[in-house]
């Protein structure tokens, strides 16, 4: 078996040129999801991919149509009943380009220097695709065959906060069925090799606070008319307490203490000098509630991430302003139910209007914590593969960010979630953005490795 | 006398096409002195002023410098040791014209039609400036003298917020002294003359809140970092309590309750219903602290006239913001001295500085409260004159809003203050400003009613 794969790592290098001159092709499309503008090129570029798959002798494949913009899916399934199934995801669609006069290349053009590929997409997440593309060509042409069998799943909506994903999923159980989801969207830094097992789930919320019909005259009206701004404030102000504890009712009640193994892990995944750095400030906020490590990963957060309302210009204005507004984002903690938690959010904000005030908060986006495997023969196949290239164990880290698509599968599918990345880069929705080409085929080693490991597990 | 009043507007009607006329001269002047691309123009127009008032037989006539843009002076005080001594307030600077796509003529070509004059200023306030002169004009020919010993003092920075008038003041007490003084920065309508003899002082400021040296992301963050918007709203809705009323210490307690006949002119000029109607609210706030029409009155406000801070745009960025702001305008109750009340403000909003997070209040413009005369010879000086005219007498009306420049008058000259205004005229601070000429030449006759009455009160 190690000759397969060394058979298929020399395979990867010999056509290595090759493999980036075409990687050109899949880099060209436009394939922005979040502008409807670019939906025909979003599509294209899920063809091309269904014929590349359908190239190699894969089965079944498809660009199928959701509510929105298609998931991509492939099988090949001829690894063997005793083989476990691999569900592949990745997301081909990519980020918009503004502001595009940053950028020193054509952002689809697709540019190679300095041993990087420049193009949006080159690293998040169009690497994910074509690493596995390559990855199964090079085992395919070594060995004739795949050490496991092998589901595909390319999203198509990724950067646009995956609408379409959970319908499509409900929609498709039996054809995602599998005995682990792998998950190939992230980053693969070969010297210091990190995977996310967990993060917090989500909500959004604008909030648009009115009151008189139009912006009226301090001098006249002050004292009589009262001002949205002031309820505005009374509300952003009453979302904590003075040690930083949310006041939403019921806020907490989720919240379960974390296991001894796992603050273990979130401590030593912890960067507090780091932080401060990168925040600029001396320390940090919220210390009576439970360890930063924790508050930064396993505590519920709400945070204001805009406000405005009235006049902001130079000078003054002698306003009681029409109306004020402001955007909430909330990371909560594992097993908050974000829907639960958005029906609170909107009750509680809204609970503040008054006879001549009116409050309105909409929800935006909702999304659930996500948790990938932190033992066990799937973890084990991905950090020998990583350590047999590179020598080197991924270091499990807990992230206070969220990766909605992700809990959308832990809860829906219920796999066992582990994951594995292409490569590294930087300009991940910025502009130059890049993917580092020694890096990418770092990977596809490793990849190479990986397929081979999960082959081994019992399936 | 009456005979002198009539050869007065005599003169006033045969000359009307020529006033009109020449008044162009002065409108074409851009006084505009906020900006100071425009402080040639300014002191143009001043020394134009003072030439048509030494050309009438004034004497010590001069543009006198100050920190900023001139006081134009003027005497005429050969009306005899008996007579008393007025000294007359306008102003002859203007407001900016922006936008300027929005006016119909040019703002400094001064057009005539449908019985208007168009110009900036053309109402505020340089109809002020123009009917006095040529009262006073009209006067002299008549008459070969004047009723009344007059002292002009007309400011050129009211538009920019009088940044100099105090200072000015204080070293002009002298020359400055009379028995009363004329404010003529108003409105005149005829079919509805009002007078507004009272008003509230003012204290703007401006805040500043500041957290993390740049936006950062609100899942690696969030918990950890303390978000300067939640500081912000919390200063915000602290300001008043459920029922409106300012949480500031000790806010009230130079507010006085207002004697009986005031509380009677006060509730006799409030119109609560079209106030309802131009806030486009169903009731008033803060019913609790006291009757509406004193609430907008002789009460003390605190207004957020504009906040801000984040992410403004569409969707959602997930960030702490670095930093927020917000802008205040406070209107004082008699007798609250601004300056204490600012060292107020300014204290309390700091005190919310946290370890993290720093709050910095610079306050803005400070102004006392106004009070004219009520009753007495001066005001009835005023009446009459208004009444002889068109029959009715001005409502005296006293306003929530602030006029500085008297406050500092009541303060610094300790005069009677009364005041009379020139012409009607809409579009103040705004594009086609205009004055309607027939009010205007009504207010001239009142005017020459006006000087004639003030020379009867014993001096």
């Amino acid at each position: 078996m190690t000759d397969t794969i060394q058979s298929a790592i020399d395979y990867m290098q010999e056509t290595r040129d090759r493999m980036m001159e075409d990687y050109k092709a899949l880099l060209r499309f436009p394939s922005i999801s979040a502008d409807p503008a670019y939906a025909d090129d979003v599509c294209a570029c899920a063809d091309w991919i269904v014929s590349q798959l359908a190239a190699m002798g894969f089965e079944n494949c498809e660009a199928i149509a959701t509510e929105g913009l298609p998931v991509v899916y492939g099988e090949w399934l001829k690894a063997g009943a005793d083989k476990p199934t691999i569900l592949v995801y990745a997301h081909y669609d990519v980020q918009p380009v503004d502001p595009l006069p940053l950028w020193n290349s054509e952002p689809f053009e697709a540019v190679i220097r300095d041993g990087k590929i420049f193009a949006r997409g080159a690293s998040d997440n169009k690497a994910g695709v074509w690493g596995n593309l390559k990855t199964f060509e090079a085992l395919l042409r070594a060995n004739g065959t795949l050490p496991v069998n092998i589901k595909i799943m390319f999203e198509g909506e990724e950067e646009s906060g995956s609408p379409s994903i959970e319908a499509f999923v409900e929609a498709n159980k039996e054809r995602l069925r599998a005995d682990v989801l792998l998950n190939c969207d992230g980053d693969f830094a070969p010297a210091d090799p990190k995977l996310y097992y967990g993060g917090r789930g989500m909500v959004t919320a604008q909030v648009r606070v009115s009151g008189p019909a139009a912006d009226i005259h301090s001098g006249l009206y002050g004292g009589l008319v009262q001002n949205p701004l002031h309820v505005a404030g009374a509300i952003i102000g009453s979302f904590h307490d003075a040690a930083g504890r949310i006041q939403l009712p019921g806020y907490y009640d989720d919240v379960m203490e974390a296991a001894p193994a796992e603050k273990d892990r979130i401590e030593a995944g912890f960067q507090a000098d780091s932080l401060l750095e990168g925040a600029g400030v001396d320390c940090f906020w919220g210390e009576s509630i439970a360890p930063a490590s924790e508050r930064a990963t396993v505590y519920p957060t709400l945070d204001i991430v805009g406000m405005w309302g009235g006049y902001q210009g130079p000078g003054i204005k002698t306003i009681i302003p029409a109306e004020a507004g402001f955007k909430i984002t909330m990371r909560l903690a594992p097993d908050q139910d974000p829907r639960a938690i958005s029906r609170t959010l909107k009750d509680y904000v809204e609970s503040f209007a008054t006879d001549t005030v009116q409050v309105e908060c909409k929800i935006g986006e909702n999304a659930w914590y996500f948790q990938l495997e932190t033992e066990g023969p799937w973890l084990e196949a991905v950090q020998s593969a990583i350590e047999e290239t590179v020598g080197l164990r991924a270091q499990l880290v807990r992230t206070g960010g969220s990766i909605p698509i992700l809990g959308v599968f832990n809860r829906l599918i219920g796999l066992p979630i582990t994951a594995f990345a292409f490569g590294h880069g930087e300009g991940i929705h910025s502009p130059n953005e890049y993917l580092e080409i020694d890096t990418f085929f770092t990977s596809l080693e490793a990849a190479a490795r990986l397929y081979h490991n999960l082959g081994e597990v019992a399936g």
